[in-house]
């Protein structure tokens, strides 16, 4: 069986380690989110496809989610000794490795599929891992700024400096209308059996690389099912409320599988705290989403899997 | 008091420490060697610069005498981890933060010269250090490998991986013809009262800081006065015997005090070893030359900077 999964940060790293453990005999192909991505440094890092890379390829920080185990902060010490920041962003120096081989690589001309397929050798993640474009798309939020007025920043400043307290105005994919689905990607899809969402943020991670030109339509073709990142009026993790709230949309798993929408969705699962939500033209299904470890992870996968082959059926 | 000092890497560093001591009031100006610079892991490494920096700013490995003390070695580690090159190469976690800094300013369109005054301003040397140009110079090999044949590699190639074990058939600055010193060099030599020349390899280090236009001229102007590097017929410390036998040199400190030639010098510090040692035109004077403590080195020092004065007036 093949299937594709877009994918953001934690919340799809450790839905995919669940989806691997389901299906083991799959083909999956993740379809990275590339709007996180910032350079620092001079270096350029790309939080989700680390994300997902170290989770699945067993050498992700558990307990925090992102970045490196038994990591270390000695660069990142000595750049503020030189009062070179920013400071807000926490690479360390095992994760400072990865930026340092994949902006030596883009320097020598490598694509970032190149690139990524090429840290991805050694971590061996047991999927494809495809950023969802080689073009630079960058989200930017607009934010009200007491200082500096009404401004657009980097999503990372906005959800990592900000903590995302600035409401956000608004949130563009900016250079998306223009990038092209990187290689493999739209081949990916058109083979796919079935095609899963991770719980992953609907507006900054999932929406961005649906917003990268003929992804949403090649998904919308296949029978895709959805695992809502939102239980009762909140996201399992994350600020995703803040980016929903940001787009006029309402913190609900119904609202999200309605930004979806039927002509891309064909099941969602929710909550069991939202086992009376119905969505038009979408099939509901309800089971404990809650992640809490390995055996739960994988039986939401797994009934992810087996609402798509029923649907595809 | 205004000195000048052409510098390479350790011996230079320390010898300028003890100058620093030597003369609390003088203004110290170290032109450092760039020739060994060398891009690493796409960051720009400058080994000798970094020693000065290092040393005079009290972040040196003293028992190593290059690199940062209380090292640790997770990115370079991770980059093995990645099958990313070369080992042979030892960067550390802080000295990484270094390569990160310069790298980025010089991305951004900084010359050296004024990346280095930036890495200076945190380290407060307590020397203007200049880097001898802003332009590349980079020092070749050409050795004959068993199994490559004739070729040239990078000076830090030979140095550091083969510890100059392949014998050089000649060893070239290259890129030095072209090059211009770099902004306040020749000022500064201008201004100086005193050179010192301190116990530098006179072949990769003051060697290839002669060698870019107009520096040689601009020193022999001056009252200049060197520490022999060579105690007897062997280096204090490195292997500069290999690189003076490479350009037909006779290691010993006669023989590198004529290298530099009378047109250049006019004084010449050598051990009590050599103390019969004699060369045409220049001012020869016998001390203890082992930079064995602090208190050693700044006798040194002293020395040089008495016999300049001696020669100069």
């Amino acid at each position: 069986m093949k299937i594709v999964a877009p994918a953001g940060g934690i919340g799809a790293a450790r839905f995919l380690r669940g989806l691997r453990t389901a299906a083991p005999e799959a083909e999956i192909t993740v379809i990275g989110n590339t709007g996180d991505d910032i350079s620092l440094f001079g270096l350029r890092v790309c939080p989700d496809l680390d994300t997902v890379m170290y989770t699945l390829g067993g050498g992700i920080n558990e307990e925090q989610g992102w970045g490196r185990a038994d990591e270390t902060f000695a660069v990142k010490a000595e750049l503020a000794e030189y009062g070179v920041g920013p400071g807000w962003f926490g690479l360390g120096d095992r994760d400072f490795a990865t930026h340092i081989v994949r902006t030596q690589m883009l320097a020598a001309g490598y694509r970032l599929s190149a690139v990524t397929e090429a840290l991805c050798a050694r971590w061996e993640p047991g999927v494809r891992l495809i950023p969802m474009t080689d073009d630079q798309v960058e989200t930017h939020v607009v934010v009200d700024d007491p200082e500096h007025g009404r401004r657009a920043i980097h999503f990372q400043e906005w959800w990592v400096r900000l903590r995302a307290s600035l409401p956000a105005v608004s949130i563009a994919p900016v250079g998306a209308e223009d990038a092209k689905p990187a290689p493999g990607v739209l081949d990916a899809i058109a083979a796919a059996d079935v095609v899963l969402f991770p719980p992953s943020n609907p507006v900054v991670s999932i929406g961005t690389i649906l917003s990268v030109p003929g992804i949403r339509d090649a998904l919308a073709a296949k029978t895709v099912v959805g695992v809502s990142p939102i239980v009762g009026d909140a996201p399992v993790r994350g600020m995703a409320d803040a980016c929903l709230t940001a787009i006029g949309v309402e913190t609900s798993a119904r609202a999200v599988a309605e930004l979806y929408g039927p002509s891309l969705l064909d099941g969602w699962l929710v909550d069991e705290a939202d086992a009376g939500v119905a969505v038009d033209g979408v099939a509901v299904r309800s089971l404990p989403l809650l992640m809490k470890d390995a055996a739960s992870t994988e039986a939401i996968a797994a009934a992810a899997l087996d609402l798509a082959r029923e649907l595809a059926s």
